[in-house]
């Protein structure tokens, strides 16, 4: 099955005319520019499955209650930091900072990631196996071309991260979902499917998967299942993309070993970001993976070498010890931002609610009574204030429609109150109506 | 014809073989992982075009003269006034610089290139024609994926930006050269391409050129043959790609009118960057197109919007004035630079080389003499530590043997002179051999 462009299903249609206002030139002068009828006919195949963007901008969420999008705190960027970090790597390195980058990226930031790596997620890597992105966002898209032609297939937990879904329809892979379990991802369904398809002459290309507190259900895949599924993936061979982005900001329980440290295949390509540990602004990812697959993906990036003038920033960040402290301190907050939710969730959800209760990530899944969908709560949430990201988000065929995810990541203690207050008003105004 | 990988082709091979060493984890103590033999079928025809990164880093260029290269000035990086320019930018801004971006750009950077863009290149343009993006060669790599399936055909200057070559190659499609003579673009061949194109039903989907000092000739567009391109371009619907990287360094003459803001029919997508002008390592560039472009471009970003943390520093520097004086200064130290280059090569080539002479940018293109190729020179110069670029990398389907790209941009002026005379010298040598 081909998916159709979610930008263009879901959001604005986007006028192709504008007005143009010029100072100077003699061929624009006060005039409406308007393409030619048939301009669609330009663009590619690629450009029709990704469709038209949406522009969006998170200055505009204003005061309202934000429930919806995985935006770290404002309040806990570390602006000061930052810009001491800032100055002192260009002190010490301006001239490579602000020069063009190493493709694999800069190197004092690669020798940093290598420690926090090891520390933090007990992966022991080369420099030959890594990688600098631009965020987690471009670390998939860059795996995902690699390894994927239109039409190829794919397997990846349902439901899942919206940029997932929008990063495999923009490719043009046929998504085959697993189902996400209380155990992670659904060994069971995951053999069912790569047999089927195998049988059907479609070897999967890629597995992906979030093992630690599943975006958006919030579960951590057992150390079992996290096994089992490397050894599938051995024996069929179909690489694994581990997306960790929220792995440092687990708020109780055992961390677990990651999949890349528990492989001995090379099958397992590691994922992960600076975006919910220092800032999101950054567009800075990293790539753990074989290095023959690492110099694949590097040669895929338009844009050369990631930022060295972050990078540098950066550096001294997880140099000077800040990005440790920073982290012990962002796991307390999260930590009762997730408490402060759960806590609103008991105390107002009427009977038929139900949700997930993670032990870390930014993420609460929340089921629907039988018979209430997200449409008949969003609009009422919506005109007072609230937002929230509805189930039907997440998933590649449909489905979700009985679900919503809150995000207790951005809104304050205070505002996840009154915002689980409204959410539950809502569907009782829902269930009311009949 | 379809293009070969060229990293593969130019560069080193890489093993498929690395070494591990884990300190915990079960799967991978100290093991030698191998990919499976035919690990090669994974991947996807865009991996195959694109190869493999052969992986580089400026710091190794260390104390080589490098002539070749389009590195700007070590020496001339804005170490402080960024730090500056980046304390502010957290300061007055910082919950915002360290979040998500808007997916068309930081908003107060768009202001600041309204403003940038009206003074100095004199194109106005709204918001919605604006698209902030990871350097110039991100923003190429958009707007050919946006027009460009494999198989398709694109008109290109050649000899031209050796990026430019490797991101029509990675999409796999056709590019059809047009040459550049003294006044720029030949409209004579560029207007035979497009007619025998299009009697062959394939229409152009995209025109590439840099009309300003041209990479690698030198040469600038005359304002009769922008006008005479832009028509071509109405008449026959190609979208212009005009790639502005060096528009502000221009060292003598009168700056002319962008095709961007001689055109009237949102044919134009102009491209620029502030890697030149601030720092390469920034990985900041934008593009001016009619919103229906954008808005495709847009869509096709893997990491969403361009870091805002980046972006806020650059919107300082620009806000304050220190990009207009900035400006002024490298017009100085590049102006200089290119004089002695000039001089050096008068001072010291033999008979029957030649030269351009641009107006602005980086680069001078030096014609060997009858009979001696790149290769009988650049052996011996790469051993007296001097580097250049052979004439061949900016050249799509063969040529360029008789001639090199030297850049005068990142050695200073007396290095400048030694890497001329060791050039001259081995030319001379190549000379006497026969």
């Amino acid at each position: 099955m081909r998916a159709a462009p979610i930008y263009a299903s879901l959001h604005l249609y986007m006028t192709c005319q504008t007005h143009r206002s010029r100072g100077s030139g003699e061929g624009r002068l006060s005039v409406t520019t308007q393409l030619p009828p048939d301009i669609d006919k330009l663009f590619s195949q690629r450009s029709n499955r990704h469709g038209q963007a949406a522009f969006t901008n998170p200055r505009n969420i204003g005061d309202r209650i934000a429930l919806s999008a995985g935006y770290p705190d404002p309040s806990s960027m570390p602006k000061s930091d930052m810009a001491e970090s800032m100055r002192l790597g260009l002190e010490r390195d301006g001239e490579l900072a602000l020069q063009y980058g190493a493709n694999r990226g800069y190197d004092r930031l690669l020798e940093q990631l290598q420690v926090k790596l090891k520390r933090d997620q007990g992966i022991e890597c080369t420099e030959d196996e890594l990688l600098i992105v631009g965020g987690a966002g471009q670390g998939l898209g860059l795996i995902a071309d690699a390894f994927c032609d239109p039409g190829d297939v794919v397997i990846s937990e349902e439901p899942t991260w919206m940029g997932a879904v929008r990063h495999f329809r923009g490719i043009g892979v046929d998504v085959e979902p697993v189902r996400v379990d209380d155990k992670g991802t659904s060994i069971d369904e995951l053999k069912a499917s790569v047999e089927r398809l195998e049988s059907e002459g479609r070897r999967p290309k890629l597995i992906y998967m979030i093992p630690n507190f599943q975006n958006p259900i919030g579960v951590t895949t057992t150390l079992e299942r996290r096994k089992e599924i490397i050894d599938l993936a051995k024996t069929h061979m179909i690489p694994i993309i581990e997306d960790d982005a929220y792995s440092d900001l687990r708020y109780r329980g055992d961390k677990l070993p990651t999949m890349y440290e528990l492989d001995d295949s090379g099958m397992v390509i590691y994922l992960s970001t600076f975006s919910k540990i220092i800032g999101a602004g950054l567009r800075l990812g990293w790539i753990v993976a074989h290095p023959r697959f690492i110099s694949a993906f590097a040669a895929l990036k338009h844009e050369g070498g990631t930022s060295p003038f972050v990078s540098a920033a950066v550096t001294e960040f997880c140099a000077s010890g800040t990005l440790v402290e920073h982290i012990g301190e962002l796991r307390k907050v999260y930590g009762g931002r997730h408490a402060a939710m759960i806590k609103a969730l008991q105390a107002h959800m009427p009977d038929g609610v139900s949700w997930s209760d993670p032990e870390g990530g930014f993420f609460v899944w929340v089921t629907l009574p039988d018979g209430i969908s997200v449409g008949d709560v969003t609009p009422t949430l919506k005109d007072a204030g609230v937002d929230v990201s509805p189930g039907t988000q997440f998933y590649f065929h449909g489905g979700g429609d009985n679900a919503i995810r809150l995000s207790f990541s951005f809104a304050n203690e205070a505002r996840i109150e009154t915002g689980v207050k409204a959410l539950a008003e809502a569907i009782e105004a829902a269930a009311a109506r009949g």
